[in-house]
């Protein structure tokens, strides 16, 4: 008795192009006003996609807008190359955060387990315990390319991408654009 | 590294005001017959809230009914210095069951993780473990204001109270009302 | 202080009657070029069910096509004893997987909590892991029947049906039948 | 051949009893500074209740606000006597028009052509003509009760009232209570 | 300057397979008893296929009940040969008219604009007049099949058919097979 | 007594600025392939905008892609002096029809009744008829600016333009930026 999961990740591409996405208000507004900008979780993200063997294909930094994440979103998924598109920021409850109910109404499929497989993970995490239930981390596929929608914080970053995104998206990747 | 949920728990409100719902057909009918009443989950949780230092701004006992259970909701959030709503009962799959779906139709927004949060914790009590998929436990915002819907059996209140509620709603309180 | 969970089991039917389908293009055209078929999943479901003392109504064996899922689950909710249907395959992320999304829209309720728990568990099993978000296994209540839907692996199917559905069906059942 | 329609009146309740909610900020903030307040279309639809021999059984006047407004229709809801509950306000597409919204999440059932043909109406009607397509008006059932929700301005209401209510209100009840 | 609709007709289908299924409790009760059933309705639609040069595929009479009318139409789009398929009854306002709120869940894609000309037809009609708002009327498209649902009367089913379906069926089918 | 139309319409803009989105794979690849492309429909949109005495403030072509669609409304809605956005293309019920069903998940609000009386108007033109039906055409707002969405063929697009949009775009703009 085998796990499919198993033979599929063989198959899986070792190596995927990655688009990163930081979306956060006070760091676009330093951006806008030329002010050094400290991106701390977007440049977790990239540190741990090039130190996996990914390929960075592209950067945006965003406000928590509705239409600005949208268009991120959507010139991601039109860059040439990028397989997984990586966003942090505005997953929480104050009512700028609207990450994941911009993104949603877009999918084509949302991966709807993604947001308790990491709220579970988070659980177990001393740091965050019972604020896991705080985040709404997403993930869903467009056109066969992979978003996932990652908290704010640098450790929920490092716990996103080292628990789930980087072990799982390529796998992922040969799923979404199977034929069969 | 630090998590932004540990600053936000500073600057959160210490002492918030609560009011407490309890969703129950037979001890509604009881309470109509001037029957004496045993409230044992409703009563934990207001226990609970002094206990810890709030303060129980309101109660209401109402059957497992759309329209009364809405009535409840509304009043509490129209009730001067209500934070947060708890209520219990009416979470389960009898088809009287009916308080999740109810309230979620008027909520601003759901706190989508803290059922699976809630169901995680679950499945490691010994006493419910399997058991934890058979409950619809949920949260959401409207206005501001907190509305959490526990089970209606007193274990399942106190684990929702003490692992969640408690250590959480200040924080969660504090997100909902921010500007930013 | 005692969980409603214990005493409803106790009055929850022991013998239940049980209808299994696998979703499979692959089988589903072996057998219709009259191929032997091996369904290792199927099997697995049945022998379990008899094992635990339920009997087995009916099986079908279907392709990944919603019109076909959908014919199935529909006849076996009108099949004379049956209490609990469960299907194997299509609950993944390959555009062919279509078992959930058909079948959601039939129900008269999501068990919403079924899919969470299930990735809990999975999340906890090393042979799955992060692996376990990439699945949407799912149940829901259509006129008082339970429908499971498990993903297509044996390994899977065996922890869907040893820890979650044989446990808790008779109760789950119990519960979609009762009048108050 | 004939309507069922024909005959489903004759069985109609003849006289019925009505519940008015005027939604408008600036005569609620009126009322609430104790200035007088003209409401010319909730007049409007109380006149023509009395005039067609059913029985006015409460009104409310409440500001553009989804708590209020939810709160006014359930507490009619729950006034005994009540057959059918008519808005006036809120239809329309300023952000602060959110009647429709509201309402719409706690309905059992949307009456969905009554928008469209309120607005097959209004076209015909010279001072309205395109501007139809500005207004939301809808009607929904809770409980066997029927809930209309009309613009603002006296001659939609005007409209609504003796074009569409009046004539079919007795019908539609008398049908949402049928058994069979 | 010409309406795409014109050369489309030209390219349609001219002969259909149309399979009937008449919803309605009574009917069916007598059926169940061997008593005998006028169907008025589903006589029509048949009637005014075969005058049109199409072909009756099949006909089910079924209860106000989700699973059966789900079986009926899930077993109209797998008979060999069926374009359309048309059923009457249901459409209403009672709480047993289920055909529409059970058959949207299934379908690929409604026609939502469908059940707005309906009652745009009707509301013309001095027999129905402002009672079109009580009606559902609704078609959807499920794997290049069409679904039309139309209300129980005769004179609504010859509106229907006259006046939407015969005229535009071929056509409806031949967009909705389209590969551009 | 007056129609709130008429005095909202006086302070209504008199000079909006518009984007016009073609959608049509045929022309998008002509486009492509550097072939003359004629977009009659889109110059009529132009040349009406442009004889109202609006202004004309962008342009795209793009093919049935649910992808490029967002691509181009998400650009005019964030283009300097853009009040007004329409589209003309994949309205109707072919598989690559999908402008509405892609716009709608972006939107801030659908106005409802767009596409109900552009079908109400359509079934009087002799032209048209029936075949009203069969068109989705839709509209909303997205941040203050609004989104009409237009059939593909000349004639629908004169109609849409001619009869719903030029009188009330203007007032709908009025409205939907509204501060009470
Ligand atoms: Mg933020
Ligand atoms: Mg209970
Ligand atoms: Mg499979
Ligand atoms: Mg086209």
């Amino acid at each position: 008795m085998t796990h499919a999961h198993e033979s599929h990740r063989e198959m899986a591409p070792k190596k995927l192009g990655f688009y990163v996405i930081t979306v956060s208000t006070s760091r676009y507004q330093k951006m806008s006003r030329k002010e050094p900008v400290v991106d701390e979780s977007g440049d977790k993200i990239k540190e741990l996609i090039i130190s996996h063997g990914h390929e960075l294909k592209g950067y945006a930094l965003v406000p928590d807008d509705k239409v600005r994440i949208l268009k991120a979103v959507i010139d991601a998924v039109l860059t040439e190359g990028v397989d997984v598109i990586v966003s942090t920021g505005g997953t929480g409850y104050t009512p700028s955060d609207v990450t994941v109910e911009s993104v949603r109404g877009i999918l084509d499929r949302e991966v709807e387990g993604f947001g308790d497989v990491f709220r579970a993970l988070s659980l177990s995490d001393p740091k965050v315990g019972p604020a896991s239930y705080l985040t709404k981390a997403s993930a869903g596929i467009l056109r066969g390319k992979i978003i996932y929608m990652l908290p704010g914080s640098p450790d929920a970053v490092k716990l996103g991408m080292e628990k789930l995104i980087l072990p799982e998206a390529p796998h992922l990747t040969f799923l979404a654009r199977s034929s069969q």
